[in-house]
């Protein structure tokens, strides 16, 4: 069966180079459109890209010239890893030309009619898409993924939820620098150091989470009615959000129910055969010291929740530690799987 | 003024090195006696050292000779920078001998009857001491300084605590690595790496506060009544805890007047004056982005707790950052303002 | 056909881990032996060792049981990552029991009589080793592998020395921290910092050089004639080292010619088809800012040295950048690939 | 007496910062004028710089009003911690209005008639001045530091120039982040590993130690007729460029008499008195493992260069390691001093 042509938007960028490594051999898409800014535009993309990545530059993309981000791409999937202060408007061209966007950006992600996506924990909410159509005018739609925290925190708290409903929940996060984007944070402001603040990160964790485990109402969605605080952290880390995680939960459960629980947890059928889902999405590590974002962080090709120390607190009912692959699980490998789920529920047509 | 002789015990280890930094130059105290183990005993301090220190060995001490951690020392007052694993007896040998031992290993912080004593929060539990050396017959004393973690939490709630008393706190710790001593944490373990576990540190964290906050009782002392909850990480950072704070109040506050509490805060009176205490204890920063590790460690010679982003907490009642010295205020600074407060009180004769 | 049961010493330490993953899935050999210190002797592979790696520890030695280092294991081939202090009586103990020997440590390398062997560049120093067991009365034998500084630069240097004849080398190296074994260097030695001295290496460097690329004589080894000068550093890098050369020919040589043959060289015929010899052993990366350690370090499975920034010298003839793998190339894949070419000359028989 | 006004051309820059650090408490400057791009013209210094230094923004220029990089600024001497994007144009505008200008840029520095100025090495190069002001009809002047790595390299090998004269200079450099500027290099492509290349470095090392080392002729400067041969690295270090030398001297000296040489340096004698120089321009450490950058740097003030490891070498006459301080003597403070002997000689009157 011929592979499903793909464009990725932003395709110079930290994320654009990320979704190039995640497509490059993947057994349904084919990267077939590379677009940056005007900047970029026209140049052969091993030219217009400072290549970043530790895996070299796939070989099919290397002579591909680079177009700007106009909706005259020959695909029907956009991948988005642009900036947000271009994002918002450049997806809205898209969908409104008939693309299906997924994006990276937060520009939308917060919209009452647009997805915020985790195929194994809501894949019911892309009902909206319909409306988000109607509303908009759109022949295409804009699905978003989750910020890299969230979508960490939401791994892991998820199918709690789902099994005991959360009442609260406390995080406090160490970002690895590669969150960023490039240039991103600059050396000499993180090397050997912390930085307590990263500017929008909390309310983005806060409400995002909420979001993400709410449900698809009329027009809209309802978030969870959990309660959510936050602090986020920089920390000299390449790969890999950390978080510590207390929380309580509204029906009781015991440390081992907990963690029964993440080791069963599949998601739902339909998603469970794509390409891009991680066989467990939530893998409980018994190392006392892990898990560990410089040695673990690769570890099920960077798309489970790798969740340690699993323990009683005194003041919430649990404490945890998670981590998750900030720019696969928690970017480009995200979007893929978005768009695989789409693709299998028959939405777009291969 | 003659100069009270002092001596230092684990002088070659890491917080002896600190300890001696911090003497060099002390107008009420003078190195007289340098001890270690047996291995260093007998040679040259700038032989038996293995000097990691950023500033440079002091002239004074390089050819003082350094001798074994036997109770004959010439002087009354022993700093202990020993290693927990051989404290706990040589400690109290020297207690014994009439020595007044200030030390920093964990092996006695939790007797009943040993202040854990931070000086500007609980100078009262000095009142333990008549007891300690009725209960073991010594004619010294030992008096402790709490966990470099623990100390820097206490500093910024203490305060909190005189003022609206505490209900529930809750502590995510980031730990630099001079924490753990020499050659202490491996650099494989931690380079662009987060280590989420430390061995023991929560407990101490947890009991160690509410000791600190407690009263004294007729034979012992009565913990605090909050409730504490940690996590405690490494990062990779070279000195400074950073702790990322929620918490509750039994009489509530506002954010001002939760800011405008610490930095009113001055210690009790006797306090003040004391050559190693700072001007201020708590020192509220108003950068959003602050305190950083590897940037504002050094301000106030690492004596004063440097708290930001004070805020409202939708779990708690606010979250804060706050930022201490680990192996000043920590550690040999904090022991050295302890020796200066009993000086001052009269139980060691100038 | 069967694989050939091999047995690791040290097997619990850095370079015993490194061993384990390389050999996990080696298609000739089989690991049927993990031998260590008596501390760990007795126990579960898992509970003996503190696993430090990223790729998870292979299913099939978990509960191997650890043995003490006798010559009593059931296997001919003995790959040992033991430490210098204990490795040379072991190793000779083994080999004079039958055992061949491919040892990481220091203390048989500049023996007369044992080959340090690189396998694309002096496979023939094979031919010492039935002057060893005369020499000796061994039955078995040792075969060594370069300090890990010492392979990469002669890797890079090697190719040029059979095609044109060094005259002169110089070379500056940093050299990451998985250099130094485990617990190895201090973080709080080496965090944000350089340490511009490692004991005893810049001698290893020097000499073995010289021995590598020298020729077997009657008895012994016949150095090459060239000078080699170093200096050696320690970097805050976690694996590969990188090295800054310069170096003179004999035979004048363009940059163009000792980048063609760098790229054209293959090593002998009978090393090309070994299971672990790198397709190219050393590679020519054309980036003007590579080769980089932490993102070109695990390129061809560690096995290949990357030279970039070839260009002329004022001092020199040229200069460059080598990077290789300081604990694939460096030690445990070197010794897998020397012991692959051992089988293929039959000298031990599958 | 008064002290001598003095502007920052690029205030709010890292080099900028460190001027006003360096500037804050000295006795002769005042710091009068604060210039910088139209960005930040018309605000006050605090809310127009990025504050990245550890020691807080002095009190005295937080509420100053940063200018335009015109000249209309109330002072003689402009520092100008400019980017080199903009250091050409405006730097000559000032000079032409009658500032003596002291440049970090490179611009100028290679120019045949503008003094590239180590006080303590070749104080006579202001003899060019008034061929300079003559040549360009200014009624100012320029005077330039080196560059980073150029002048710690030329604090080393000077001394050993006066004494023995050099013939052939080998260098790898190992540079700290902060020699990048700010944002300068980003975290993503330092952390945990090294880049082996930096644009423009390394032809400036080699061309400007041999003009500071040369002469002045009749309108330009005479290169001295050593060889300078380098390799520059960027390295995770915040501060502190390392540089392992290797040399040959047309007059022989054994490593004893360089090493004296070194430790007899003063600089000429009315240099010696100056605010900013230091006591001992170069200091040779004993520890075979030292200087190191995060131990080392802020030595001396960060004014001297640390040498050691000086020891014999098989190719040059000897080799050894220089560490300096590349924001402060290798920046703000070398202009500093600059200013400070241009003020001793009377060219600028008090």
């Amino acid at each position: 069966m011929a592979k499903i042509p793909v464009g990725i938007l932003g395709a110079t960028g930290a994320v654009g180079q990320k979704f190039i490594l995640q497509l490059a051999d993947h057994p349904w898409f084919e990267i077939r459109e590379l677009a940056a800014s005007q900047r970029s535009s026209g140049k052969r993309y091993q030219e217009a890209a400072n290549w970043i990545q530790s895996r070299p530059m796939p070989e099919s993309v290397r002579d591909m010239v680079v177009k700007e981000c106009r909706p005259d791409l020959q695909c029907e999937i956009a991948f988005s890893g642009l900036d947000s202060s271009v994002a918002g408007e450049i997806e809205e061209t898209f969908a409104q030309e008939g693309f299906w966007v997924f994006s990276n950006a937060k520009n939308h992600r917060m919209d009452p009619d647009v997805p915020l996506l985790i195929t194994e924990l809501n894949p019911e909410h892309l009902e909206i898409i319909p409306r988000q159509q109607q509303n908009r005018g759109w022949k295409g739609a804009i699905i978003t993924n989750p910020n890299c925290s969230a979508i960490v925190l939401a791994l892991s708290i998820g199918p709690l939820h789902q099994s005991f409903e959360l009442e609260r929940v406390h995080v406090v996060t160490f970002q690895a620098i590669s969150g960023a984007g490039y240039p991103g944070v600059p050396s000499i402001d993180i090397l050997g150091n912390v930085v307590p603040f990263i500017p929008g990160e909390e309310d983005k964790i806060e409400t995002e989470s909420q979001k993400i485990l709410g449900r698809v109402a009329e027009n809209s969605f309802e978030p969870a009615d959990f309660i959510v605080s936050s602090h986020a952290n920089r920390v000299p880390v390449e790969e890999g959000h950390l978080e510590c995680v207390s929380l309580s939960l509204k029906r009781k459960a015991t440390v081992e129910e907990v963690i029964g629980c993440w080791e069963e947890f599949r998601g739902p059928k339909q998603v469970q055969g794509l390409p891009s889902a991680p066989a467990q999405p939530v893998v409980v590590v018994p190392e006392e010291n892990r898990p560990q974002p410089r040695r673990d962080v690769e570890k099920y090709d960077g798309m489970s929740a790798l969740v340690g120390r699993v323990r009683e607190c005194s003041l919430f009912d649990l404490k945890f530690v998670v981590l998750g692959h900030n720019t696969i699980r928690g970017a480009a490998g995200a979007s893929i799987l978005n768009a695989e789920l789409v693709v299998e529920t028959g939405l777009i047509k291969r």
